[in-house]
């Protein structure tokens, strides 16, 4: 994408963010996360009971899941369910929600117990793995705080707050929450998973175009501190909403 | 279910109706249809090209999909995605959508195009696959208003509105569009999808619990047409709004 | 279908029936059903066992099976086998006939067994989801007195016999028991089972063309009935047969 | 099996064979054959095209599937459509059908066209797959004789019939003809495709129990050869009173 | 193939033989076999347990896996993985070797376990499966000698030695051990499992262009013995090696 | 884990590095890579076509397969064609392997026509999908160098070389290329995939303990910058031996 400058935000500035939590009744937790026009139900479900690779040594699991409505994206998409099977990009987005979301829990204090993450895509303008993360967060400490609240968790096992934003350079510019059409058109995006200290959990760079330096990589995870910075407070002001 | 008495509506009303078209901009027709504590994301998409049946035969088709997001019902569902199969209960859900939509439009006059319905339940309290078809209407009429917006279409390949509502029996008391509680007490279910005028595209009539009398199949229909007339006012007025 | 006249039988006569119970010496119960050129091998198996959402709840099951011979029909047909998968109609079908099975026994006095049904089609010549389950119902009842006999059931848990036919109208005029030349050109088509004293189990009725009032859906409702008492009398006498 | 005498019939001798040509008037060709217990519908479907790997070469192809009804067996086995897929054994089966029918035929001769055979079990009792291959090429040569009289051939691209059957050893004696008892308590067995005069088209032995010695499939092969010829006389009579 | 003379080997010779003992360290059992230019990977992996049919019944289970590298083949093949299924051919390779196998071992005296065999192609130029039964051999041999090393067997359970070969007729003329264009322009074509003692596990015999005497049969086998005895020798001496 | 030490090499070092060009002569390139005892067949294979997706642009495509031998790792896997599906994780490594190739070629320059890489672990001790791809870039530019020699090829369209090798933090300290034990126990994992200039295609860094800083993942890049270097140095010698 040659001379692109974005003109409805700024470089560092991320698309206006929105958490509903408590979206789905029936889940344990919810929240429909808003990031520009990107929207995802996140669900976080739990389930007495370990996968059985986990049987009888006392601790709890994570896991994830991920979908997108057929007609999400701007042209309909076939429906995994139809189609027999989860596209790879499908299992690869929901390994790294249900792994970031893992290291941000002491799994020993969860108990025999598993949480499953659900995120599916309402509406898709770029970046739903990372909008995916940050809410399903949210879903997440909803979930726990309602164990919580029925007295089967001795603390809140979560040890930081986690969230996550993509960063890419667009006609060599480094731009902060890329939408779906400066996606397509950058030169490189990194995705960050970080904890609210600004610590990294998950990072994955992608040349889509050219090489891209070391020095520029820096650049890119300098602006996605700021952003998770960011969200980190949005997701506090939904658990703060959730918990009144 | 004995001695059941509906207290918050009366036995032939309809739970509260609430259809919100153009509610995903991507798809070319989209509603969300709210039937109490039932919601459904339907939604129209145009394919230009149909299915290998019908090539060359200068005529169009509508086909349906239905999903329902994992934490939509009560406790959570598998993902079919996940499972790598549609259920018998999906498939016999979205061959009946797609049925009762084809038995209301003129196909031939739809040109060799398909229209592909996708009915997405978000939270499920009972009467999807009726409260679908009612929504899917909308949705597929937006997509043809498009069209012909287009100058695609010579005229309207509508022949008449269509909606489905369900009604059953409940400890011996007829009852108009049972929500899950109901649905799972009743004694006889029937699901029909009738036309503006009162006429039947389907009817599926299920003895859950003892056989039923065909006078007890005529309280229910009347019933339903009861019910439909005003679904179909729901439909007109959430079309007018799509319109303007 | 347009001025249809039937020739060969009356507009409210039963193809010829004929039932043949034991065809099948292996499985606990049999029978090959013939209605006209359409022809299925029915059979009832007994398993000691239940599935696992029925475990210790002291009561038993029905489910059953169907699947077409690739040469029963007039150009022939993939392999389901082959293919992988049972298409939505075979499930659609196979879920309708262990209903309508399970609405005509008590399955609680059944005990902790589960009874498949299968049906399979060796010549289609229309109604075959109906004389299945007419069929299945002799296959049924012989498994169950071969459990009575072996002194492992309290008492018949059969309520009534249950039986199937189709009727609907061609060319303007209501038929009993639709071939499949007539079923291809019926406007609407409504499938009824049926208790033996004429009480509805389940109805489905589509219209195939034009949709159809409901003064049309009883005149089809009572061709059904007469139909009915036709079909359960043949079982009797196959069963009598088989009792012998 | 230690000891076993054969009392029925002479070790050298068949079963009782009975092969009923145009058993299904839908195929081009057909055939229930009966080899004592053990009952196939062998069927012929011509269809007018080849395989992708044969296109344009001016040659016909034959091949073939095979199923069992889930209640031919003695205890009822498991649908294959069911379980999504064909086991093992079936494949090999149906890939062993397909080799022998095509050996036996002259595909240049054949055209551009494929002939697919399917054979389903109705009864088992031993020696499903040699019964499957003598019953198929009564269908298949009734199929082609279709094709000559509609003068789609030039003349009979048979080149030699073909039939089949088994022998082993079972208590030390050398067996003709096995059924379901004697096949599980042999020792050795030998499945022969032979041609009218007596050539190999297919042969596979296995030691079931103990390996065997090259003279005992020497006595084994001469009972198959008497097996084959036998069994080419009655293909001849069926193909006489089909033919006339 | 008209008029082939072999001028590389003499008609009754083998390949060049090579077996390498240990090849993958992981395994309980290993070798690498080349026979020609065909090479597999054979491993044996000991599994405390066996498959549900067996439990309980004190004896023990060999089963075989078989698998091509897609580049193995002189055109890439499909990867069965991505296709999602395993070939026909391929089950029907790997129930031979697992057959084959089971039949030299006396699995009573083997316990409640199962050894797992796979057999991967590395280079493929014809004659893999029976290179495959003869490396497995070997890698099942060096498995069982570590659980007799650990106390675990009471005495080796293998009855005989197992190798297999092919021979078939080329150009008129029996030859041993065909390579992949021999095999590819072979008139008929005898693949033979035996014991050390030159008795018959398995035969398998095809006629892929005219069908062959029982004489040609005969021939066959002789070439076959010949090359099993020094399959065999190669084998003892892999074994010796690896047990040093 | 705590407090290691690695005395085998130094922290900045590789293990041995081996890559044989030319192993498996079918395919148009291919290469055994072994890092330490990690060890993995590489092929390339071109076909003349490209997917749907890209028909009539104009230019090529590179895809990836990944498959590991079921007795590759330390205890025996689970075959993928045997299971019926690819794994999350290996869908993520090839989808991984293309994307890295892809990016170091000019597709528009290759033409209409796709080079499919292939995988195997045939041994597995840690880093197979970074030594896959470092291999991979050698049997790709072997194909390539065939095209050329061809003259198939305007110039060579690799815009650099491109290896891969992972860094971590175990038990506090950074080291380059873990193996099996060592990256089982890092707190910390970063995959890179750079040029031989020293630039990043593809960055994946996983905190498989406590989340790491920015410092930390610098530190991490360095040692991998220094690794590739080394890596591309093993390519260049293998593909002058490979031109030679």
């Amino acid at each position: 994408m040659a001379a692109y400058t974005r003109t409805a935000r700024a470089a560092d500035a991320l698309r206006e963010i929105r958490i509903t939590p408590g979206f789905l009744p029936h889940a344990d937790g919810s929240a429909l996360i808003e990031c520009g026009n990107t929207k995802l139900i996140c669900t976080a479900s739990v389930d007495e009971g370990v996968p059985p690779f986990l049987r009888g040594k006392g601790q709890g699991w994570i896991t994830a899941e991920y979908g997108m409505l057929p007609a999400s994206a701007a042209s309909r998409m076939r429906r995994e369910a139809a189609a027999g099977k989860q596209s790879g990009r499908t299992q690869e987005i929901q390994r790294l929600i249900g792994r970031s979301l893992r290291a941000a829990v002491d799994l020993a204090s969860l108990g025999e117990r598993q949480i499953i993450i659900d995120c599916d895509v309402v509406q898709a303008d770029g970046g739903t793995r990372t909008a995916g993360i940050t809410g399903a967060f949210v879903a997440l400490q909803m979930a726990l705080d309602k164990l919580s609240a029925a007295g089967l968790l001795p603390h809140n096992p979560v040890r930081e707050a986690v969230a996550a934003v993509s960063a890419g350079i667009v006609g060599g510019v480094p731009l902060l929450d890329l939408d779906y059409i400066e996606d397509s058109g950058c030169e490189s995006d990194v995705n960050m998973v970080m904890t609210a200290s600004g610590k990294i959990i998950e990072i994955q760079g992608t040349a889509e175009g050219a090489p891209f330096s070391v020095e520029e990589l820096g650049a890119l995870i300098k602006l996605g501190q700021k952003g998770i910075a960011e969200l980190v407070r949005h997701q506090q002001q939904a658990l703060a909403t959730a918990r009144r």
